[in-house]
């Protein structure tokens, strides 16, 4: 099973960090991104979207990283990961979403900005980052885990780009607990960092 | 079980609309949307992000339109509208992070500013539409459904607001093969309708 990777992405990191913490084994196929190697044959016909991370695990090839957490998880891992009744699994799902939308148009794209000199407008992924930390900080002051009661991969999912809020200039310290729900995430057996976590 | 919907919404049309084709009893409970009542107790209560749909089903309170689907489907649906193998249920998840992000900020937030006035940037939701459009069309020339090789609730969360584009001045012509989908999905058994699509 292989994974084609950025390592500064935090998109690629939301899988490396699931599998390290589930303990999937999967290949790390560094892409030259700056290159544009993902703009280009193979990789484009793998994901004509021109993203990272992919996963190709014999026939199944995935983009987006909402859906190869999904994978992963339903594939390889222990349900508590992903719980299959109906209502864990769209518990999961709310912040899956939350992980595409909110946290990449807010926090993840104010990094994009600042890091790699994305032509985004910064005022508008810091009003969304102004709306979203404070509705997760509300979520975290009543509840350890994103959703199920424990460790799942709706935390991986949001994980990433809120610990790499600071590389967009978005501050973390008004939010106590959802500093304390990052501990929690930097404590689980297996974690793995990535530079700027 | 009840749905706090608007009409209007395609968020809430996504719901509504598959509850339809997948023959699941939903109670509509209308909610006065210009007069602020999701913003208020008791709703913002069952949903703290303020925004509609939210469904109640005994103890179960969700909100995100594509978690919803993926709660009716894996507690009332047939499979096939989310299969429950791996690679299939990712599939699925890949268009349930793209309706979250790509089809809200593109289409749907365009239509946000033309019909009801949302103080957001035109040329950003154009240049998204003008991405994701695309992509979609590309798909769809060689599929018949956007996954599984069947109608999905991946159909479900996509349609709506590609269906409404032409509501914030985003035309479809171009894309025939997406035209086509369109017009598979409106001839499915207990297609639903909404105002505009």
């Amino acid at each position: 099973m292989k994974l084609y990777d950025l390592v500064l992405s935090g998109n690629c990191y939301k899988v490396r960090l699931f599998a390290a913490l589930a303990g999937i084994p999967v290949e790390i196929v560094p892409v030259d991104f700056l290159g544009g190697e993902h703009k280009r044959s193979p990789l484009i016909d793998l994901n004509p979207w021109g993203e990272l991370p992919i996963l190709v695990d014999g026939e199944v090839v995935l983009r987006d990283s909402q859906a190869i957490l999904v994978y992963l998880a339903q594939q390889y891992a222990d349900a508590a990961w992903l719980p299959r009744d109906a209502a864990g699994m769209a518990e999961v799902a709310q912040w899956l979403s939350t992980a595409a939308n909110e946290v990449q148009n807010g926090p993840a794209s104010a990094r994009l900005i600042d890091k790699f000199g994305y032509p985004l407008d910064k005022a508008d992924t810091l009003r969304r980052s102004a709306r979203i930390l404070p509705l997760l900080e509300a979520h975290l002051r009543r509840h350890d885990w994103l959703a199920a009661g424990h460790p799942t991969i709706a935390d991986c999912a949001v994980f990433p780009y809120v610990a790499l809020a600071h590389e967009g200039g978005v501050a973390l310290a008004p939010y106590t607990h959802l500093q304390a729900w990052i501990g929690r995430i930097k404590h689980l057996p297996g974690f793995l960092e990535m530079p700027g976590v």
